[in-house]
């Protein structure tokens, strides 16, 4: 499995990757999932991968190639929706190609990716791109899309992230949502790759891979799981009914 | 869908349910799934339900039947692997009458239960007894068993729990765990039922029912969304690398 996550708020735009894959208990490997295809003053583009790591790596293989030789390519599209579509045309062509075989055995042909980034002259936009090719947008009312193991770091993001959360807060809101993740599953692990890019800067200035056993990721999961205790130990007493409120009553008797 | 947890401590045992089902988005209703077959002073027996309604309230109108006309029943088996086992037959009975008038129209019949109780001289114990009648037993090492929609949940009892938290604390973990999950997903929902148990005791004396809009849940909420933010605020910064290091590269160019 993975888990990527992608934040938009009104100051720019967070992206996050675990790095692990798995065919199985015995084929758990560590590949990259968060590309970067920026071209530096002209735009920022962010990719994140989950699903069928052939398809995906051949998605990314096919939009480096068109780089080289076509003329329509991520650098030449004039808004970041047409590299939304192109990018799902790609997933589509790939999909055509693979699904059939792959679906003979019942292997999962599926894959989403998470797009974010900003071309000059437009605002940032964050997609997730389905495994069937067709897409949707982060809004102010719902800042954040999640792929892959979605539901363990749900929760922290849900309590702590708005549009207008800071966005060295909101890369925080990642981490900790990965790193419950990871603890919570095995097929999800490090390193973690984070992106951190400013509105209108249209360059990256602020990335980070935490490895397994980084002193940054060890410190901030140890704070937190302290800060969790006390939180915890600050909560009011439950106030028990008496039994006599009987409210599940007693069965069979 | 459902969440349900129990929790079993060297102290005592924890059942927690909430009480929404759905049947498509325009069906949703309110179901007690916390159900207390105790027979005070010789046994306590807890069950809660997740899955198929129709094939839940048929295992437990089963097991009521039998209290009253059959010789096996909960309050006659010598011992909790017993009523685990007993369940489990329920289960497949109910199973091999319903599934295959439901598997013709698609309709999930999945149902997994969990029963925490004590028998007289016999140590407490948490089951989760699955769909298909067997069973597996909480341990000191997994002393928490969820059923339904436990992802949301799992990341605050991972941090939070073990074999020696005091009861009343794995209470609050337990209601924090619903709670989360309520607000990362709607198809969980109030009430949440909530019993707490202590070991040799053979009654319930610690019971309680959290409607939606409850001022210790209100309470509750608000404090721990409080905590996480003063957690949140001391995080360290995180220490961003050089653009120089650059570890996922810049693709194409």
């Amino acid at each position: 499995m993975t888990y990527c996550l992608g934040i938009i708020t009104r100051h720019g735009l967070i992206l996050a990757a675990d790095s692990r894959t798995n065919a199985g208990v015995d084929h758990i490997s560590t590949y990259q999932k968060l590309f970067n295809f920026s071209d530096t003053g002209q735009r920022v583009l962010l990719i994140a991968t989950s699903g069928n790591l052939s398809i995906t790596q051949a998605v990314i293989n096919e939009l480096n190639q068109d780089l080289e030789l076509k003329d329509e390519n991520l650098h030449s599209l004039p808004t970041l929706y047409d590299v939304a579509q192109y990018i799902g045309g790609k997933i589509r062509q790939i999909q055509s190609q693979e699904r059939p075989w792959l679906e003979k055995d019942r292997i999962d042909y599926h894959s989403t990716l998470l797009l974010a980034g900003q071309v000059r002259d437009e605002a940032p936009g964050l997609f997730m791109i389905y495994s069937q090719g067709n897409f949707i947008q982060a809004t102010p009312e719902t800042p954040f899309l999640q792929i892959g193991e979605t539901k363990y770091g749900k929760p922290i993001l849900d309590r702590t992230l708005t549009y207008d959360t800071p966005l060295e807060e909101a890369a925080k809101s990642a981490l900790l949502s990965i790193d419950s993740t990871m603890k919570s599953n095995i097929s999800v692990g490090p390193p973690i790759d984070l992106v951190m890019y400013e509105t209108d800067s249209l360059c990256l200035r602020h990335q980070l891979r935490l490895r397994s056993g980084d002193s940054y990721l060890a410190k901030m999961r140890q704070l937190w799981e302290i800060s969790l205790r006390q939180a915890f130990e600050q909560m009011p007493n439950i106030e028990w009914e008496h039994i006599e409120d009987k409210d599940i009553g007693e069965e069979g008797s």
